[in-house]
């Protein structure tokens, strides 16, 4: 959600955008802004949030693969190493025509299903299980000892050139270890879907035939404790896309399905900030996740940025007039910045406003990236966001006498 | 003496006290909001001090039994274990019915020495020291190998429940072994305090048996570098309760005693500030600590907090009075919030002012919480204040070159 002027658009999305009820709220709490991570460290979705639910990433983050995978509903223990994974087509050179083989495999799970029981020759005694979730996505699991999240992506994330080869990423025997039976896992599993007969039938209708299977992303599920165990707090979450839902899976939100919650601009945010308050008596905190801002962001889309803005908006009117200050403390941020002109995260520190019983508010008319940095908050850090939400919510344990 | 606002106060005793020596002082200074610890966390009273003398109590506090014991004017050396003491009166189930055996026990050092040559058959080789301080109080002091702090309370804080038995909180032998000398320590001194002759005369004038030693706050002296070794300067320090006292003897500061400073909303400031006047040749740096703001937080008393502060701000303007700004810095801040609505700790930041030769003043016309959060220092922590205040009176070396 957070931006920066340019000199195309002197005025940021959140400056432009017609914002009341973000306004009210940001009017009767206390707001400043937050650095994600750190000042001038550029957060990935998966370390922003992490550092927001209280967890340092550089202590707890080992990769984005488990989160995804477990967003997608794949179980990933503790010390797994999972990888994203993309079903794609590949010319006999390697060469990527199609990393997502036309993105519509409705015979995913049998694909998945031919590569199951495979064993690899440089590495017997280590189990790949490859997972197929939705569309052309699926994860790989690996199980077995000496193993590193310490290696290379295969996908170089753009069509027309080479799968790369996977590398090792530090000097230990565990990456150079797990560097083999990626490359293995990518010639063996080439040969099992080029002889599938899911591809003939493929062939015969014109499409993409699926026969590689590209892996990135590669992480160790870290070992947390709860919010629940931290803060002793019934925790849900309410997000659209696999990355968020995984978070907030493995810091022990119980997820709440909200079918209209697409992950994508159309979204519908009205049907996720009802789904928050049927679910408020059960919770004693929930996780919204908007995604859209960021998706117009990447595409430098600001009239979709301010209308995303705008639905945020919206939901958070209806958030206030559904909900007392007495009961229920809002708060609202981003997991970081993304500049319509970079069209990528930046590191610029974010908004956030806090309202409800207790919050010392400042009379800030406009939440905004500039209005916020003069709020009575200050300038805060990702990790203070929980232990100030819990002091408020009287969920805090004195620490000394 | 921090407050946040709530439904029956909307300002806090701050914005509501009559503070014009604390306005003056913030208006020629430069001020801010400051995380006793770090944003979010509800400090302790010991914890936030050793953090605003500049030690990281996450590395440094280990229970707060020695800063009471040495408050107290009892030796505890570094690495020694001491825990708070109440002689108490139980019933024959060990049940309380005094917490404090009446409060008034003059024959309080003639008890301790009944459990002087006390040996433990669980443990010979540790050796416990009973000391009485004042009233019902004393500390309990262990001397010998394999010790631990990391033990449970025994008394409960709360009269007619039973006594607790003392529990390991961790895995170690030396918790174990320290939680089995709790246990028979509170035993034995039952059986020696029940047949104490004292008690037969305390019974003839109907007053409550001295019958039992209840014990809390575990803890091991840490061991530190003093001011005078970090910042070269000679520190001084005036409070009235032990445990601030402890705090600041530990850190190296000489308490000057002032008779009329109680640790009660009845304290003298007038005598605390006169004090600290007449010893201001002798030291560089004097710590005044006034309880009463938070002796009426947590009665949730407004009107006395009120009272409070502007007893607070007649001393403060004694001080400005009888201090020249070039040869004088007045730093002043709350070691935490004690909002009136909570009756306890919380983790909102709280003002400080800084006025004197050399401060960016900031023209800040009003000390209070949300005044200061708009002033020239912004948001800082309890570990950057004792630095800050060195810089300033140029007792602080370049780090580097």
């Amino acid at each position: 959600m957070g931006d920066r002027p340019c000199k195309a658009y002197p005025e940021t999305p959140l400056e432009t955008a017609n914002t009341p009820a973000l306004d009210e709220l940001t009017r009767h709490g206390i707001s400043g802004i937050m650095d994600p991570i750190k000042p001038g460290i550029r957060p990935g979705s998966d370390t922003a949030h992490l550092s927001i639910f209280g967890y340092d990433p550089y202590i707890y983050y080992k990769g984005r693969g488990p989160f995804e995978a477990i967003g997608a509903g794949v179980d990933v223990k503790p010390g797994e190493i999972a990888l994203r994974a993309n079903f794609a087509t590949i010319d006999s050179n390697d060469i990527i025509k199609d990393r997502r083989a036309g993105r519509s495999i409705p015979e995913g799970d049998e694909f998945a299903k031919s590569l199951a029981n495979l064993t690899l020759s440089c590495a017997p005694d280590v189990k790949p299980f490859f997972i197929h979730t939705v569309e052309h996505r699926g994860v790989l699991k690996l199980q077995g000892p000496h193993l590193s999240s310490a290696i290379s992506d295969m996908d170089p994330d753009v069509e027309n050139t080479k799968v790369m080869k996977c590398l090792p990423l530090d000097g230990s025997p565990e990456a150079k270890r797990t560097a083999e039976i990626m490359n293995e896992f990518f010639q063996r599993t080439k040969e099992i879907l080029i002889k599938s007969p899911l591809n003939k039938a493929r062939k015969q209708k014109n499409l993409p035939l699926v026969n590689a299977v590209l892996l990135r992303g590669a992480g160790i599920a870290p070992k947390l404790r709860t919010l629940q165990e931290i803060y002793n707090i019934r925790a849900a979450c309410i997000c659209g896309a696999p990355l968020y839902r995984g978070v907030a899976k493995i810091v022990g939100m119980t997820p709440i399905n909200v079918p209209e919650a697409t992950g994508t601009i159309e979204t519908n945010t009205l049907a996720k900030g009802k789904a928050a308050l049927d679910h408020l008596n059960e919770y004693d905190f929930i996780f919204i996740h908007i995604k859209g801002t960021d998706s117009a962001s990447h595409d430098g889309n600001y009239a979709n940025k301010v209308m995303m803005i705008e639905k945020i908006d919206a939901m958070v009117k209806l958030l206030i007039d559904k909900t007392s200050p007495e009961e229920t403390i809002i708060a609202i941020t981003a997991d970081h910045a993304d500049p319509i002109c970079i069209r990528d995260h930046t590191a610029d520190p974010v908004p956030i406003t806090i309202a409800g019983n207790g919050c010392l508010s400042d009379n800030n008319p406009k939440f905004s990236e500039r209005s916020c940095a003069k709020g009575g908050l200050g300038r805060i850090r990702g990790l203070d966001v929980m232990p100030i939400l819990m002091d408020l919510i009287d969920h805090s344990k004195k620490f000394g006498a």
